[in-house]
C-alpha cells in the first residue's frame, strides 16, 4: 500500500496507459505525460492527521493524470484515472490551442526526423562536410557530422495549431563526446512535432542586424571548442588534485523509510515526479508543521536576441518538458559524495510504457563550516558547532543547459534553496567581423546571446496550521530629532499585511523581508505571530516588454514574490500547459487581487531570477552559476532551535594537521576544542 | 630573511617598542598597536618582478608602525620604525582629537577597573544579588555576579578629549560558561580608557520612550537563557548526529611555503595582521596577475535604537579594535575540518611585549558539490567535475559578536568572499509590558535592538598589470519594434566607464554589474578588454541620516562600490583612526571625484551590508547569518579555465551507498561515473 505521496509506480503507468487506450479503440494513442496526481489537499490533511495520531487512515484514491494525443493530432486530451481500480475518472479534450509537454522520446524522434528529412539533407549537402576533416592532435583524423537540438516553438502569434519544433542545427566532430554547440549552423528547420511534417526553413541572422542570407554556404572550417577531456588537445588533467574523501564510519544521521526522510529534527517526504523533478511534502521541524508541499514548479528561459527567429527562444523547462523527464542518473562519487541515498523517477514513453530513470535524486549529508560559535574572551570558554547540512539534489539536462536543484536543510530550521546553472550555453552563428552588445563571442564564428532564467518555486505553507498570512517588513529611518532620535540614527520596522492575492514588489533598499506568519500562533517570547522569512536576492525580473509574448506567457516572471489562495488545481505558475501557450493561465489569474489571502490556506511563489550575459569562461562548458534563497525561521521558535547540537571536537571529526610537527611546535589549539560530541 | 609581505615577528614588535620607548626617557609608554607597515607599492612591485624573474631582489626596508600614548594621556602618537636597523623613521603626535584603537589588554583592564570602582560597586550593591541564587536543575545552587562589556564610545558631539569607554552591565550566573547577555542591567558607567577615571553613569531607557529611571532597583530575578551545553537545563545533546569525516589519504592539493600559498592554479601570499585579521597579496591565477592586495579593511556596526545613550553604539570593529587583535585560536576538527594549515597572529600588549594568538588563520580544502557538468542526452556521454574549494578563514570575537571571514577560492578563477555573523546579540533591558518596533524581545526583560553590519573590503587591483579601469554594465530592454525587436523581447548591455573617483550606485533591477577591466589587455575571443566582475548582493546601506555622526564617521557605508586611485596611505575606508572619530578621513576624501581613475593604479572598495533585525532563533547564540559576494572572471580568460579539471569518479572519492543492497537492486548508476581522476 503506497503512501499518498509516493511516486507513481510502473504498474500505475501501465494501468493508466491501458485504460486510456481502451477508450479509443483502434486510434493511435501517443502519450505526452503520465504521472501521479496529488490527492485533494483536504483529504490528504485528514490522512496526515490520522497518520500522526495512529488512527485509521481515510481512503485516498490513487489517481494519475495523463496527457495524450489521438491519431497524431490536436486537440491534446487529458484524462484522470483511478489506478487502484483502473477507472477513468475524467477524459476530455484540452481547450483549443493547448498542446502538451514534449516527451523525451518525442523530442528525440523529432530530432531524427529533422535530420533525415530530404529538405534538411539538401541543406546539409550544401555544407560540403564530406570533403572536410579535422586532424585531432591526439585522436587523429576525425570527420564532421551534423546534429540538431529540437526546441520548443516559442509562441509569437495568436491562434491554434499543432505542436511544432524549431530545430537548431550544428556541425560537430564525429565523436561521441564532441561539443556541437561550438559550431552552430545558419539555418533552422521547423517541423510538426507529432507528424514530423516539414513546415519551413528559417535562415538565421549572423550580422549586426536582422538580415539573413537566405541560403546555406559551404561550411567554413573552424577549430571546435571541446569540453570533454577525451577531446581536449592536451589530455593531461590539471596536476595536483588529491582525493578528498568523506566517510561516515558510524553510519548516517538520516533515515529514509519509503518516501519519508527524517534528519536532525526534520521530518518530510520526498517524491519524484516528471514535471518538477521532485517535491517535498508535509515538512516539519522539531514537531511543528511548516509546509504542506514545496517544489520548483516552473522555469522560463527567454532569450534577449530580438532578431527573428531567435525571439522564439523562450523555453518553459518544466511545463514544456519537465525536470523529471530530463533528469539524469546521478553517480556515486560523482554527482554526489559521502553516504548517499538515491531515489528513482518513473515516466511514460510515447507508447505508455514506463521508463525508469534510476538514481535521479540523491540525498546526503555534508559539512559546511561553522553553524554557531561564541567565545567569552575573558576566559576563552567557547562553544563551536559545525553546520551539518542535509541535501536533496536532482539534475535536469534541458538540451544544452544543466540545472542542479538542491534543497539544503540545516540543523536550525532553515532551508536554503539553491540552483546551479551549468552545462553549455545556447549558441548562434556570428559573422567574423561582428560584435554585438546582446551576445558574447565565445569562439570562432560562435556567440552566446544574453538571456534570463526565471524560476518559480511553490511553497504551500502550513505554519502551525492551515491559516497563514503574508506580510512584508521594511526598515526605515525615523524622522529626525525628538527624544527618540536626537542623533538621527534611529530606524524601525514597518510591517504591511498583504490582504489580497497578488505580488509584493522588491525593495532591497528598505531591506524588505517577505514573511509568512500565523496570526493565531503567538510566539510567547516576542508576543507576536510566529513567522518564517523568505530571504530573496534582489533581482532584475523579466526584461521583455509587457506586451511581448514572453511576458504574456510568463506573467509570474515579472515579479519576485506572489501569493494566492490554495486550490488543488493551482499548481504551476504559468499555468498547466505552457508549450506554445499564448498567455499564462497561472498566477496572473489566481493572484489578481480578487481573493482575500489573510488567515487562510495560502500558497507563496518566490521567483528566482538570473539575467545571464555569458562570458568566455562559460564556454565550452560553464562552471556552476549559483542562485539561491533562504527560508528561515523568524521568531517562529522561542530560541535558537539548534542549542542542543553537540559541540564540535576532533575525536568526532578526525581532522589532521597539514604539518606533522604542528602539535610539537607548541601551537596545538586543541585546548579550545573540548566538544561534547 | 622574511618576505616583504611576511607578518610581523616577535623581535620586530620588541624592537619597535624598545626604540619608541627610548625616545621618551622615563615617560610611561602605553602601546595601542604595533604591526608591520606594508612596503611602498612601487618598491614592492619591483621586488615581486625580480622575484618572478629570479633576478636580484631590491632592498625593501622592514617597517613597523606604532600607536602609543605617553603618560596615559592624549595626544596619541604614531611612529614608523625601520626594524631591521632599529631606527625610528618618524614619530609624531596624531592630529588633535584622534585617539588610537583599543588594545585587548586595555579593554580588559578597563573592564576590571569599571567593576572595581566604588561608584559602580555602589550601584551593584543596590541590586541585592547577595540575597539571591539560582537552583540549576543539574548544577545545583549558583550565585549571581555582575560583569560588563566595555564599548568604544561612539562619537556624538564635536571636540577633542581622552579615549573613553562606555560600559554595558549585566548580571550573570556565577559560572565560567554563563551568558551575561541574557540579563542586561539598567545603568551604564562611562570611564576614561587610559586613566580609568570615572566620568559618569548613564541610566538606560527601558520603556517605549527615551525616559529613564535615574536609579538602580533590586535585581528582578528571571531565568537566564544559556547557550553553553554545560548550563543547559537538559545536558543531553540532540541525538543522531553521526561523524562525517573528511580525509585526504594522498595528502593535500595545496602547498604552503612561508607566507606563499599555491593551489590549483592560484598563487598568493597570506599574512596575518592585527587590524584586518589577514590580507592576501600578489594574487595570481594560472600565471596571470589579478590583485596586488585583498583585505577586509573596516566594519562599522551602528545600532538603530535612537534613545540616548544607545545612539552611541557605533563600533568600528577593525579600526577601533582590529580583527587580528580580537582573533581567536581555531581548533582542529572544530573551527576547521579536513587537513588544515594554520597561521598565527602576533600583536603587542600595552607594554610592548609580543602576544601570540596561535592558529588564528586556518586554510584547508573542501568539497562543495558540482563545479561543472554536461550530459549529452542522446548518448549519455557526460562530464562531471566536483567543485573543490580552498578556504582561508579567521574568526574575530568582538565582545558579543563573532565574525567568520572566509575567502573561498574555486578552480575556475573565482573568489567567494563570505562572512558569517554569529555569536550573541547585543542586548538591552526592557520593561515587561513594552514591545517596540526597533528591537526584538528575546527573553524575559531582554531585547535585541536592530542594527546594521557594514563591511568594507579593499581590492587593490592588478588585472594583467597596474593600469585598470572600472565600468558598470546594465541590461536594458530595447525600444519596442523595428527589425531588431519586432516582438519586444530584446535587451542589451549598456556599459558606462567610471572616469572619476567616487562610487557607483546599486541598480539591481538593471542587473548592474561592477567590473574591473584592463583596457590595454584585449581578450582575443571577445575582442574586448579583459574583466573581473564583482557580483554584489543589492543591499540597504547605512540607514542613519546623512547628518548623523554615524554617517559622517563612516561615509563608505552609504554606498556599495567605491573606486579611488591607489596611494600607499589609502588603506582604511573610514580613515586610519576611527575610535571616537568625528568624521571619516577615508573614502569620502579619496573618492571625491577630483581624480581620474581610468587606466591607472586603482583600488576598489566593495561594501557588504546587513540590516539585522534580530529574531528569537538568534538567541542566546545565533546560527551563522551569511553575507557574501563573488569576484569572478568575466571574459578575462579565453575559455573555461577549469576545463583541465579531472572528471569525478568514485575510485577517487570513495563514497558509499546508504543501502547495502543498492547496487544489487540493479540501480547502480556507476556507469555514468567514468571519471579520469
Amino acid at each position: 500500500m503506497p503512501h499518498i505521496f509516493d511516486s507513481v509506480s510502473d504498474d500505475e503507468i501501465r494501468t493508466t496507459a491501458r485504460v486510456v487506450k481502451a477508450l479509443h479503440g483502434d486510434a493511435k494513442i501517443q502519450f505526452s505525460q503520465i504521472d501521479r496526481l496529488d490527492p485533494p489537499k483536504q483529504l490528504a490533511l485528514e490522512y496526515l492527521a490520522a497518520e500522526r495520531q495512529g488512527s485509521a487512515l481515510p481512503e485516498v484514491p490513487r489517481r494519475t493524470y495523463c496527457y495524450y494525443y489521438r491519431n497524431q493530432t490536436v486537440p491534446l486530451r487529458t484524462a484522470v484515472v483511478d489506478v487502484a481500480v483502473g477507472a477513468v475518472l475524467s477524459d476530455e479534450a484540452a481547450p483549443k490551442g493547448v498542446v502538451g509537454p514534449m516527451c523525451p522520446e518525442g523530442m528525440q524522434a523529432a530530432e531524427s526526423a529533422v535530420l533525415a528529412h530530404p529538405v534538411v539533407q539538401q541543406e546539409i549537402a550544401l555544407l560540403g562536410l564530406d570533403k572536410l576533416h579535422y586532424d585531432h592532435p591526439r585522436l587523429g583524423r576525425l570527420r564532421y557530422k551534423v546534429t540538431c537540438d529540437t526546441w520548443m516553438y516559442g509562441r509569437d502569434t495568436p491562434g491554434a495549431g499543432p505542436p511544432l519544433v524549431q530545430a537548431y542545427m550544428y556541425v560537430q566532430l564525429d565523436h561521441p563526446d564532441a561539443n556541437h554547440y561550438s559550431m552552430p549552423l545558419r539555418f533552422s528547420p521547423v517541423f510538426e512535432y507529432l507528424t514530423h511534417k516539414f513546415v519551413r526553413i528559417d535562415y538565421l541572422p549572423t550580422g549586426a542586424d536582422a538580415a539573413t542570407l537566405q541560403k546555406t554556404l559551404p561550411f567554413k572550417q573552424v577549430k571546435s571548442l571541446e569540453y570533454h577531456p577525451n577531446l581536449l588537445d592536451d589530455a593531461t588533467p590539471r596536476a595536483g588534485l588529491k582525493p578528498l574523501q568523506i566517510s561516515q564510519p558510524s553510519g548516517v544521521s538520516f533515515a529514509v523509510e519509503g518516501s519519508r526522510v527524517t534528519w536532525q529534527g526534520w521530518d518530510f517526504r520526498v517524491a519524484t515526479n516528471v514535471r518538477e523533478g521532485f517535491a517535498l511534502y508535509d515538512v516539519h521541524f522539531k514537531g511543528r508543521s511548516l509546509f504542506y508541499r514545496i517544489s520548483l514548479n516552473e522555469m522560463t528561459v527567454p532569450y534577449g536576441d530580438g532578431r527573428p527567429p531567435f525571439h522564439r527562444k523562450q523555453a518553459f523547462d518544466l511545463g514544456d518538458c519537465g525536470f523529471g523527464a530530463t533528469a539524469g542518473s546521478l553517480g556515486l562519487g560523482c554527482h554526489c559524495v559521502g553516504v548517499v541515498k538515491y531515489l528513482d523517477t518513473r515516466r511514460t514513453d510515447l507508447d505508455g510504457n514506463p521508463v525508469l530513470v534510476p538514481s535521479s535524486v540523491c540525498m546526503h549529508e555534508q559539512d559546511y563550516g561553522i553553524l554557531h560559535l561564541h567565545r567569552n574572551f575573558r576566559n576563552n570558554s567557547e562553544v563551536v558547532t559545525r553546520r551539518r547540512e542535509f541535501v536533496v539534489q536532482c539534475v535536469a539536462t534541458v538540451a544544452n543547459y544543466e540545472y542542479i536543484l538542491n534543497y539544503v536543510f540545516d540543523q536550525a530550521g532553515a532551508i536554503t534553496v539553491q540552483v546551479r546553472a551549468t552545462g553549455i550555453l545556447s549558441t548562434v552563428p556570428v559573422d567574423d567581423d561582428v560584435n554585438t552588445d546582446f551576445s558574447t563571442i565565445v569562439g570562432p564564428g560562435v556567440t552566446a546571446p544574453f538571456h534570463q532564467h526565471l524560476l518559480s518555486f511553490r511553497f504551500d505553507t502550513r505554519l502551525d496550521g492551515d491559516e497563514n498570512t503574508v506580510v512584508y517588513d521594511d526598515y526605515v529611518a525615523d524622522a529626525p530629532g525628538g527624544d527618540m532620535n536626537r542623533y538621527n540614527v534611529a530606524f524601525r520596522q514597518k510591517r504591511t499585511v498583504l490582504d489580497r492575492s497578488g505580488y509584493i514588489e522588491q525593495s532591497p533598499f528598505t531591506n524588505r523581508a517577505f514573511k509568512v506568519i500565523n496570526e493565531k500562533s503567538i510566539n510567547p517570547v516576542t508576543r507576536r505571530p510566529v513567522a518564517y522569512k523568505f530571504d530573496m536576492p534582489a533581482r532584475q525580473m523579466l526584461i521583455a516588454l509587457p506586451d511581448s509574448f514572453n511576458a504574456r506567457r510568463a506573467k509570474y516572471s515579472t515579479q519576485q514574490f506572489w501569493v494566492c489562495r490554495h486550490a488543488d488545481d493551482r499548481r504551476y505558475a504559468a499555468g498547466e500547459f505552457t508549450n506554445q501557450s499564448e498567455r499564462d493561465s497561472g498566477l496572473s489569474v489566481w493572484a489578481d487581487g480578487s481573493e482575500s489571502v489573510r488567515n487562510t490556506d495560502i500558497v507563496v511563489w518566490p521567483t528566482l531570477a538570473l539575467t545571464h550575459a555569458p562570458v568566455t569562461e562559460q564556454f565550452p562548458v560553464m562552471a556552476s552559476d549559483f542562485m539561491q534563497f533562504l527560508v528561515t525561521p523568524a521568531s517562529f521558535f522561542t530560541e535558537n532551535p539548534a542549542l542542543d547540537i553537540p559541540m564540535a571536537n576532533n575525536a568526532f571529526h578526525g581532522s589532521a594537521y597539514y604539518e606533522d610537527n604542528h602539535a610539537a611546535a607548541g601551537q596545538d589549539a586543541a585546548a579550545c576544542c573540548k566538544g561534547n560530541l
